[in-house]
């Protein structure tokens, strides 16, 4: 029988009616004959308290059962309990349950459990990420990214966007750039015998590549994990208008740092007909639809983190859902920052125009200049992706940036060029292989259309509405150098 | 300026308002006078009709311009049009647009665009896939999977479970099974390298695997796309009691048929405290409510498929969605299937206790035997994976198939063994790796409790919902072995 959840059970009447409980113990507390147990089951952050009274037992309390059973249950230990729903005269909840019967399903031996209530680095949670979920901490964490990934479904349904799945395995490099995983089934350890092999017969060491064959991989080439579904994207996104990805993606960067995933998820929205004005309104719009989401679906969970994690997270939250979004051109940006380092602004990198805006500039802009959201567009083209609409002074591209205090960037997006010559003149100048973008550049030929986009880096979003210092801490099973356990 | 799309504009009353469309043009008929252009956007089935009379222009109509720009509409070009939204006098269409401005953004030159109107084949259209979003088909398919996705979340967000993301990049194996695809930023040019230089200097071949240093690899050992999110899965919900995955899973079998793609979404829900019989439950409901959802938001994709793809679809549907799913054990099974062995069936394989019940099979069991919906469960342990509950029988495991007319398994779950020692024994028995699953036995050791969990193919769904042939055309970009183009 399917137990109702704790969630459901605390928002009930108490109206004495026999219920179930179901979930794992967080505190048992044993005083004077009164016994009160806590049991969460992560449906909520609430736990909801079981009790009961040696010296005055609910009328059909099974006494013997329940005191054999109590002497199994510790932090951790499984139940499954029943009693009468009635009103708490604790302060702080609204519902208990006086117990009728006890049954512990799993102990948690103490001396192995591996979650005790002392106080846990994150870094120890990460190293038990499987049991991490058990805690007050990673329960908000992972009911939020749940009420935010809905809440993405949510806006673009509403907005008659089609949700579409990118490939994950690819042959081609959206950005150009390298950094890929590589996805194979060819056996490394062949590989090595057959060099060996090859070496020992007197093969040269500049011949060595012909030992690997790809058409006998799998896919017959080269193959590698997306680092975005993007181009993909354009592609329905100029057949069924407004589209948008939501799925893995990958970076096989170097980066050891507490904002950066090998594996992480990806939105990336794609509209037809929508130029650069249109691309920032629906991003200002969908920024505040998930803080508002945050704010009204997530309080219980929000005020946990604006307690422990990040003191004024929920005032900063509700200021950018309130905020009129700044928009400022790059050239802007760039001044303004001129004039504060000028100022006596310190800075790692020193602004000037041309540069990549770095995260110490996007901060400023956001928190001190601006003191709200800021989106900055029409960046400089040399430092910008090849399929960014270029604007007719021919230094500056159609690309927006949204920055908001805390984090710096929130989100990346351009309108795309549309023009078939242009695109492949700027593949052309910068050296791309455009036999690989030939199908993208189909979308220019026949019937092309003003069209632009965006990403999100879910995670990033993560980090922002729960104010979780690392990003490792906002996805289940984080992926980073030499980090894939479980 | 964002356009209205044409599903809001066909819904919307012939009340003679100017309104903008923007969308790809389907056909232009121009005869005795009166043009008609048939635009489409890809936001519905239905096409939008544009009328232009010659000889009776619409008041404001900028009429050198319209006959400008009619010269470069072909099937495929782009358009931005502006006109009056009136009543249609043309059957099958509740309102018509009367031109007033067209704009052409885009041409399709007749003699080089991919998609003319004549015929063409699922084949042509795959190779064309980056376009194929375009046609009547395709649209219909993927505005379909959109639908079944959200109606996936939506279920389950109903029902109080926590969507989660499984790890794709692994270094465990699900299955116990072999056909992963590896995930490396070793360099198999340099291995072969190495190789050659190392057999030139005299290494034996048997120590060739010595050149492999996986330390050096991103993750610091061998790493592989996920097979399947359920052990991860698993140790959220013992702590989040309930919660779903729905993401890529891959699978490195070199199976070039029409039911199997090397990539594919995978929806796998887990549920503490669900026995078997729950499980069978929430899959019954999962299943009707999708198909209610396609029956009720799809209707007229589904009619086309009905009509185009699969005569008897939707019919075929509302049965299922409407019928109660018959439930019988597998030795029930295959009792059946002897039986009717034994009075004429033909069976490739024949069937008897302990077999593998092949798609022939369920099919028989489901649209000759039952002629409905069936759940079969308690399979032999030795056909199942090792995390399955064991029966007390010693002999099965309460494992479940849901079958469907038409496709077979449709759905394949259990009820997980959460006794620490028998499933400490049973990897054992299998002579699996135990090491690698320390931490999937510690949520039986630390509170255990009952649970089960399913998974269903999206792809699967998606073949049986749209009634189309092969799986590669569900999904935009489908990965198989020697295809990964796009």
């Amino acid at each position: 029988m399917v137990p109702v959840l704790i969630k459901d059970l605390l928002a009930s009447a108490p109206d004495g009616r026999k219920v179930t409980v179901c979930g794992w113990v967080r505190t048992v507390r044993d005083s004077k004959g009164l016994v009160f147990i806590q049991v969460n089951d992560g449906s909520c952050f609430a736990n909801i308290q079981l009790t009961f009274d040696r010296n005055n037992p609910s009328n059909n309390a099974n006494v013997n059962e329940i005191e054999e059973e109590l002497k199994k249950l510790n932090t951790g230990a499984s139940v499954r309990a029943e009693g009468l729903l009635i009103e708490s005269p604790a302060s702080g909840q609204a519902v208990e349950v006086t117990l009728e019967s006890l049954k512990c399903l799993g102990q948690a031996n103490p001396d192995e459990y591996p979650l005790q209530k002392n106080k846990m680095s994150m870094e120890y949670l990460r190293d038990n990420a499987h049991l991490r979920a058990r805690t007050n901490t990673f329960g908000a964490v992972y009911r939020m990214r749940n009420q935010m990934a809905f809440a993405v479904h949510s806006f673009f349904q509403e907005r008659g966007f089609q949700y579409i799945n990118a490939p994950e395995i690819t042959c081609s490099d959206c950005e150009g750039a390298g950094e890929m995983f590589q996805v194979t089934t060819l056996s490394l350890e062949k590989i090595a015998e057959m060099g060996v092999k090859a070496g020992q017969g007197g093969m040269k060491i500049e011949d060595a590549h012909k030992i690997i064959d790809y058409s006998k991989d799998f896919f017959g080439k080269k193959a590698s994990l997306t680092v975005s579904g993007q181009l993909e994207a354009e592609t329905l996104a100029t057949a069924l208008s407004r589209v948008y990805t939501f799925g893995p993606t990958f970076r096989a960067e170097n980066s050891n740092t507490p904002r950066h995933l090998a594996e992480f998820w990806m939105i990336e929205p794609e509209m037809a007909f929508f130029d650069l004005d249109d691309d920032m309104d629906i991003q200002e719009d969908f920024v505040k639809y998930l803080l508002n989401w945050a704010l009204t679906k997530c309080r219980e969970d929000l005020a946990f983190f604006d307690k422990r994690i990040q003191p004024g997270l929920i005032e900063s939250l509700e200021k950018v859902a309130k905020a009129k979004f700044t928009r400022i051109s790059y050239t802007q940006a760039i001044e303004d920052l001129e004039k504060a380092a000028a100022n006596g602004a310190k800075f790692e990198f020193k602004p000037y125009w041309g540069c990549d805006i770095a995260t110490e500039h996007e901060r400023y802009l956001t928190e001190k200049i601006y003191n709200g959201p800021v989106m900055v567009f029409n960046y400089p083209k040399e430092i910008k992706s090849f399929y960014m609409k270029q604007n007719d002074d021919g230094k500056t591209v159609k690309a927006v940036d949204v920055l908001v205090p805390g984090i710096g960037e929130l989100i990346g997006g351009s309108e795309r060029e549309e023009d078939y010559g242009k695109l492949k003149a700027e593949i052309e100048r910068r050296g791309m292989d455009e036999s690989i973008y030939d199908w993208y550049l189909d979308l220019r030929k026949f019937g092309t259309v003003p069209h632009s986009g965006f990403g999100l880096g879910f995670e990033r979003l993560l980090r922002y509405v729960t104010g979780m210092e690392n990003i490792r801490d906002v996805i289940p099973y984080p992926r980073a150098p030499k980090l894939a356990d479980f």
